[in-house]
């Protein structure tokens, strides 16, 4: 367990796309920083990872979480390259920065990839307040248990909120997909 | 903010079912408990708000969350009836403690239905470590988002945890559904 | 092959819902008949077999295909009764004509899942327009796979037709969920 | 209505990939055709289009029905290149034949969208067993109206069949995802 609070390894960024200027683990100190690895020809990262990342943009307050995607391409390079993958981001509706990860050397593994050891993509990566990697997975994660994962990041050092719901409309009584409504509500609602 | 800070209404509960013996929020004092109010012929309970209860059993500690349905009947007496509700969580698979509200006078809303305001039916309510009704939601609440706030309340007096997920085996090289496995993963994997 | 081209067995029919009067494979003949035989505390009956039935429904010609439920209890007889079945049907919004199955003798089957040799619920029992049984599937059956063996039997005897699509509105240029518009469509489309 | 019964437009095709030898409609004859047009960097070919037209190859025998993709390309050409295209094909485990479109001239639509009047991505085509086009549709299409729709057309000449369904397991009593067994299946069983 310790050896995980040992501050998360640097990004290395061979360029950031969605983002007006570099960025870096140190200039995000301080809020919860979520890092989405991907490949853009990863069905799983499409279907699922991806469309989750930004999910978590939408439900967290931007103070208090950062999504960051990071291109980890360890296969079909020449399909995969960075014109590419802002096509792909466009298409996609992506709208968190995401950075390029570095190649490696002699064509191995990106090098933001080896230094956190992940096994594939997507690879889900928490890292808390004070830059220290809290959680990795590989493969699907269920949105309950990654937002308990997050908030307890977010609720470490100050009370953390989600971002306040769309009020719903008042539902005329009767059942439909959401739910069933009563006639007439009565006694004393939460406010 | 500070009116919904009092203790949460009682339940009024005409019969317990999956429960040795009776329950009451006095007795889960120091738990977060979550109470899914639904009717059993609710489509929008049986798709999502009880399968959603469910999932927030399996991946919270006992410990840490309590997980109780509350029957709140208000139509279809004739065809929701505490007999048919047993059949209805036997074949759903639904293995934590329902309640069943207790009836409302004159043909009324059901009394806990009435004594927490709620529209309509789904609603879950989350109360906290000390008693008090802390969030109330008619319809759907995403997963994310109802993580959160889960362990927000867990988080506010003790460290709390998700369960220990289950380890996933090593992925081969190439990619599934579930994502794309690299060659050879390198680095220092997080423990 | 042969056996199946005898006569479908009569219904055995306790009584009728959503119908003004009763129904019975010969006052059907002429017509493709889809029986849906379910339970309503069933879980894939609720979830996949009645909304497949009711797509059915709206994707066939009435003059083409009759869509009917068959409401067969073997368990749960003092929950799945007429009355809990009629709320069910009208929470769920299904509008076909629904057959309570006779029940059997000494408590077993009900008389037409006995007579059709069910393994259970949900069962699909697709009729031609002869009466004589084509097809019969216990568990879920695809809807490309559906969609097919209905029309085959419509196409038997005349020229059917799905009922017209809504006309989709024109799309502006770009990609949503559904798909990309080109900007400038050019050629000769077909009318 | 006998605008379309006239010969589909010829495909215009720059290559194919997952074909030993080249194709045409004309060696198609005789065989229902079915035409995805899409592209592989448009979110509803690869999460609605292309898995449908996967669907439809493993259901209908292919003697029945040929699935062809049409890759048109009329935005993003730096990246949807045949070289990243491959890539797609094979992570998306995409088998059947594919057509790149031949470019248009000018930088206008690839020909043979343009031919065929398409609006955009993704586009399914219906030809019937003479080389006539009988259905076109942008944007969704629902499997129970698809599989109707080509099983029409594969009726209109001989008796047309689904690829005979893998046997379902027997099932034990009680209750599961897919449905309910009965406990004593009796009566004659279709065969």
């Amino acid at each position: 367990m310790t050896a995980q609070l040992r501050p998360a390894p640097a990004l290395h960024v061979a360029r950031w796309l969605n983002a007006a200027e570099s960025l870096s683990l140190d200039r995000l100190r301080g809020r919860v920083v979520l890092i989405e690895a991907f490949q853009m020809l990863c069905p799983g990262c499409v279907s699922h990872g991806l469309p989750q990342a930004q999910r978590v943009r939408e439900t967290f307050r931007e103070a208090d979480v950062a999504v960051i995607g990071l291109h980890s391409v360890f296969e079909h390079h020449d399909a995969q390259t960075p014109v590419a993958l802002e096509a792909f981001l466009h298409e996609y509706r992506i709208g968190f920065p995401v950075a390029v990860d570095a190649p490696g050397e002699n064509g191995g593994l990106p090098r933001t990839m080896a230094a956190y050891g992940m096994q594939g993509t997507p690879t889900l990566v928490l890292i808390d307040r004070q830059g220290r990697r809290r959680a990795q997975h590989f493969g699907l994660v269920p949105d309950l248990r990654l937002g308990a994962e997050i908030m307890a990041l977010i609720a470490e050092h100050e009370v953390g909120t989600v971002a306040p719901e769309t009020a719903a409309d008042a539902a005329a009584p009767g059942c439909d997909e959401a739910g069933c409504s009563a006639p007439e509500p009565q006694g004393d609602r939460p406010t």
